[in-house]
């Protein structure tokens, strides 16, 4: 029984409606019954174990097997995301590392690389090419596992034209307009991935939401403190982006009228008082490539044993540091309201010690701190976040259209098959 | 033929639902025929005839009279909301000024009263008393002239939970945790009349969206420039009001860390080097109350007059301003990133002055000027916005639930008559 390639547009066209209606249900509420879908979603059961069956058999969803409800008639079945089959892929180009990783339907990582290197001032040629190979590596070992890639999706340090996965700019790695989507598909393994680009503190904003491990957490601005800082911004658990898709620069707001000068050729911007670097120099700390990761023996790692230690250069450096952050994250609040403060990247392990700072700023400085304080958190994820929430932004996609995949899932499993039930 | 009063429950909330959408199609496009309405909103042309019928009935719509259309049949009658019944009033409790304004239900303004009078340290009593007497004289001219009043709303200068009618601060006022609507509410000449509050930025830009004649302007943030300063940002036609409603205080941003004490507490807030008397003191014109409004022979007047001819001293004042205004609008376009800046208030009059330095902040400090620019446009209604925004929000709950005001309107038109078609 073909049930979708002979069906005309508009039917076909609601089919696809109900195959994410039906996916989304399973991964918002997994395990679930197809009974409990029909009820969550309105649709008839028989229309639920059709589209399950399709969603079963292109390898997205399976089945725990029946469970003994002591009803009457076929026991209800629980069905779950499949977590052997599909796998989104995530790459993070940043400006002193590279990372991949390959995470399941369900976020579960499969593999995780991070490669430190300086790409300041490297063309996006080179950068982009020892991208590709990490990824196409990864691709590789992901199918001689027996995964089906999904997709993937590029984290990358500045403002992103999501729709033609455009870089914009990037000044901390002296990049301008780099057309990354286009560069990477045409040398990837497999040339038919989708690719998706985004700003990577969108990204990590996302991992933190979809991974963070966080209840009930839909409001927040998470702050990613990495060399560059940057921002994004979740209202009602989705990505606030802005009329342009540039919003959530936090690394560019003014903290220092008159201070240093920025990358992005402006004067005192936060990122200049209270990132990687401005942080690292503070403490005496020697910079190195690769110390967003908090690796052995690299400067972040040496600055975190320094503030653990209570050395008063180190914890200084971060407390002033916090206060820049404080003085940018007032304004945010000021503007965007946004409930809670998740720290992200560096500011991460680094909370213990910006808490203080940071928090005083806020109190000063944020109007709403009198009567209905902004929460300040960690984040779970850390440097992560943005390579993890990159792999959950392929699986999204996967989930908003399943018909997409089923040709990808051909060769290994029939997208229609007769209806077994 | 009573068409709601024996219905279900749940079809008289269908009915509700429908009349707003009818009401809302003829507002969107007017004049519109009944067909017209038919096809935009897929009811069938019965049951838009009969719910026209009720909002013709109660006051809401008018016809314009049969178009001779060439065609077989009853000619199409142009169907427009209508603007002789009802009005909404908008209340304004600012630091130097009280305004009410009366329009109707397309926002042609009916009556626009302003008093002149420093309202710093006086208490909402007091305050909320002279406030009610202008309401109060606005509302029975109104009703003298035959015109329904369908609600009143409040614009007030400081954060605002809307559901409540709460304002939590006003630090110009020196006013915390003031029951706006439950202390007007109580005091009006109609006490049955729904009260709503809000911050006046926020009324300020729905009054820009709304009224001030800029085409296809949906995304924005609207500056307005008084003694206190507050934005209202508005994204897809909608204001964003942020996780807990009090988005847009751009007032306080920090421009001078170490700058002048702001009455909120805090050092270096935008309000205090870019608002009203920051920029009277510098300017070398005595500060008096009411003179937000420009009035004759006000110190916003003078300041404007000094402006034009030239003076030193005046042109310096306000391009330091605008420096400060250039700042925090930086901080609000990197992190929002709402494509348009509509600069309000004061800063309408004094846009020729303040739009080069202003520029040149955001020239250098919002990330995406550099292939994105921000637009700088004058507000057009300048410091009416607020108030004219408040007649607006009454006729959008209006408009939102027309079924709210038959009750209102039943002592002048029965709000359920016969068909005549």
């Amino acid at each position: 029984m073909v049930k979708t390639g002979g069906l005309p547009a508009r039917q076909e066209g609601l089919r696809q409606h109900n195959l994410a209606l039906v996916a989304q249900c399973i991964a918002a509420g997994e395990p679930v019954s197809r009974a409990g879908i029909a009820a969550a979603t309105g649709l008839t059961k028989t229309t639920v174990s059709s589209l399950v069956d399709d969603l079963a058999g292109a390898g997205l969803v399976t089945e725990l097997g029946p469970e003994a409800s002591g009803k009457i008639g076929r026991p209800a079945s629980a069905l779950t995301l499949n977590r052997s089959v599909f796998v989104g892929v995530g790459l993070e180009i940043n400006v002193d590392y590279l990372a991949v990783c390959v995470a399941n339907l369900v976020g579960e990582v499969r593999l995780l690389r991070t490669r430190p290197r300086d790409n300041r001032d490297q063309s996006p040629a080179k950068v982009l090419g020892r991208a590709v190979r990490m990824t196409n590596n990864a691709i590789a070992a992901a199918q001689a596992a027996g995964r089906t890639v999904a997709g993937l999706a590029v984290a990358v340090p500045g403002p992103v034209e999501t729709d033609r996965g455009l870089l914009r700019l990037a000044p901390n790695l002296g990049w301008v307009e780099v057309p990354v989507a286009e560069i990477l598909a045409g040398r990837l393994v497999a040339p038919d991935l989708p690719v998706l680009v985004d700003n990577e503190a969108n990204l990590a904003a996302l991992g933190e939401l979809w991974f963070g491990g966080h209840d009930d957490l839909d409001d927040f601005v998470h702050v990613s403190g990495e060399i560059g800082v940057g921002a994004g911004i979740v209202i009602g658990g989705e990505l606030f982006r802005g009329v342009r898709g540039f919003a959530g620069e936090v690394g560019h707001v003014t903290v220092q009228p008159d201070g240093p000068r920025c990358r992005c050729g402006a004067r005192g911007c936060l990122e200049q008082l209270a990132g990687q670097e401005a942080i690292l120099r503070a403490a005496g700390v020697a910079g190195a490539a690769g110390t967003s990761l908090g690796q052995p023996g690299g400067s972040v790692a040496e600055l975190l044993a320094r503030a653990r230690a209570g050395d008063a250069a180190t914890v200084a450096a971060v407390a002033s540091a916090g206060r820049a952050l404080g003085l940018a994250l007032s304004a945010t609040v000021n503007v965007v309201d946004p409930g809670t403060v998740v720290l992200g990247g560096l500011y991460a392990s680094l909370e213990p010690w910006l808490r203080e700072p940071l928090g005083a700023e806020l109190s000063e400085r944020a109007i709403t701190q009198r009567w209905s304080p902004a929460r300040v958190l960690a984040s779970r994820l850390g440097p992560n976040a943005a390579v993890r929430g990159a792999t959950g932004a392929v699986v999204k996609r996967v989930l908003a259209d399943p018909s997409a995949v089923f040709a990808v899932a051909g060769h290994r499993v029939a997208p229609t098959r007769p209806r077994t039930g």
